[in-house]
C-alpha cells in the first residue's frame, strides 16, 4: 500500500520523525504537501468538514482507510505494521514511552526558541528566549541526554539500540534529536555529548544505515532551517 | 491483578489522568506515594540502576512485570487491557491521537504558568507568564477547545464520546482538562465554554459516571492547588 504523509514542505520538523520511519521502512509515500498544490492538499484537508477523525495538526499519514494524527501515533502505526517496534506488547510499550520521552524534549527545544508564544516571531520573544534557552542547555539537555545514555547502558541485549538488539522507530528518532540538538546547539552538545557517548555513537549508527544514508544524501532530505524546531541562533547556544 | 501507580502524592498533575482510568476501569491499584514512606520507595526507583526499563518521570504504573511510563502510554495500555478503548485498531489509534493532542494542551497549560524554567519559582517567570497565559487563553485554548468540538461534532455515534458510543480513556482525560481549565481560568472559561456546548456536556456526563462520581467525592481525589498543573492565579485570567 502506498501512504500519504501530509507535512509542511519546508521543513523537517515534527514530520521528519515520520519520514525516517518511513525510509527506513522502505515504505512507498507520498510527501503531499511537497507537490504541486499539495499544500493547499494538505491544507484542505485539515479544514474539510466531512473529516469524520480530523488531525489537529500536520503531521498526519493517510493509509488506506487510515487518517493518522500525532507523530508518535503515526510511528506507533508504522513500528507494528512494518517492524520497527518489538513484536511483544510490552516491547512496543517501551518503544512508544521512549518515542513519547523524545517528543517532550522536541517540544521544549521549540519553546527555547518560542517561549511566550508560537504565533509570534523569535525576534520578539528573544529576550525571553535566551532565558529559557540557558535553562535547557544548564538542566534539561543534561536531563534528558543522561537519560537516553542510560537506556543504552542498560539495555540487556546491549548498547546499540535504545530497544532490544534490532533498530526501532525510536533510534531513528534519537538520531533526528541528537542531529536537531547539534545543529541548534553546536557548541552546547560538544561539551554534553562528550560524556554521553552512547548516544552520539547511536545517532552515527542510524546515519550509516543504507536506507537512512540515501535518504540524507537526497533531495528528499530538507535541510535544518531556522523555520523549523531545532534552530540555530548563535546568541542561545553556549 | 493490582497495579501499583507511581505519582507525586500532593497534586493531581499528570497522574490524574491515569488514577481516572484506574477508577473508571474499577482497577486494584495503590497509590504508592499516598502510603507511608512510598515516595521515597518513588524516589528510589526513579534510581535504581537495576531497572532496565526506567521511566524518565513520574506518572508510571506497575502491572506485573511490566513498568509502564509516559501518561498518554499508560492510558494506551489500561484501555486495551480494561475496556477503555475500541477493540479495532483503527479506532485505538484514533482514542490515543486525542490523548496525544490531549497531552500538548497540558503541557501549554503548565508552560503557562512556567515559560521560562519548570525549576524556577512563578513568582520568578510571572511577568513572562502574563505573556504567554495571555497567547493560550486568546489563541491556543481556542484553538483547542475548538478541535475537541469539532470531534465530538463529527462523531459518527453521537457527541456523547469523543470516540464511538461508549467512554475511552479520552473521555476521561477530556473530563480533567474542561475540570482543570475551569478551576485554573474561570472568567476565561466561562466565556469560552459557551460556544463549545458539547465539550462541557461531555466534562459533566463523565462526571456523573458512578465510579467517577464516587472516586470525585472521595479523598483519593486531591483537590487542585497552585503546586500542579492547573493553577489558579486570577492575575492569568481573563
Amino acid at each position: 500500500m502506498r501512504y500519504t504523509l501530509y507535512y509542511w514542505p519546508t521543513i523537517q520538523g515534527r514530520g521528519e520523525f515520520v519520514r525516517l520511519a518511513l525510509e527506513e521502512a522502505d515504505i512507498r509515500y507520498d510527501d503531499i504537501a511537497r507537490t504541486d498544490g499539495g499544500e493547499d492538499v494538505m491544507l484542505s484537508l485539515l479544514d474539510d468538514d466531512r473529516v469524520a477523525q480530523p488531525p489537529f495538526a500536520p503531521p498526519f499519514l493517510k493509509a488506506g482507510k487510515l487518517l493518522i494524527g500525532q507523530t508518535a501515533n503515526i510511528l506507533l502505526f508504522l513500528g507494528e505494521r512494518h517492524g520497527l517496534a518489538p513484536e511483544s506488547s510490552g516491547g512496543r510499550l517501551w518503544t512508544h514511552q521512549l518515542q513519547l520521552t523524545i517528543a517532550d524534549l522536541v517540544a521544549e527545544v521549540h519553546d527555547a526558541h518560542h517561549p511566550i508564544a508560537a504565533s509570534l516571531y523569535y525576534e520578539d520573544q528573544k529576550r525571553e528566549a535566551k532565558k529559557r534557552a540557558a535553562n535547557l542547555i544548564g538542566e534539561r539537555l543534561p536531563k534528558y541526554l543522561d537519560y537516553f545514555e542510560r537506556v543504552l547502558e542498560r539495555n540487556p541485549r546491549g548498547s546499540n539500540y535504545l530497544v532490544g538488539a534490532r533498530v526501532t522507530y525510536a533510534d531513528l528518532s534519537a538520531f533526528q534529536l541528537v542531529a536537531g540538538l547539534q545543529y541548534a546547539f553546536p557548541k552546547a552538545m560538544a561539551r554534553l555529548g562528550k560524556k554521553r557517548a552512547r548516544l552520539i555513537q547511536l545517532h552515527a549508527r542510524v546515519a550509516e544505515r543504507p536506507r537512512i544514508a540515501s535518504y540524507l544524501a537526497s533531495s528528499r532530505r530538507i535541510p535544518f532551517n531556522e523555520q523549523g524546531i531545532f534552530r540555530h541562533y548563535p546568541e542561545l547556544d553556549s
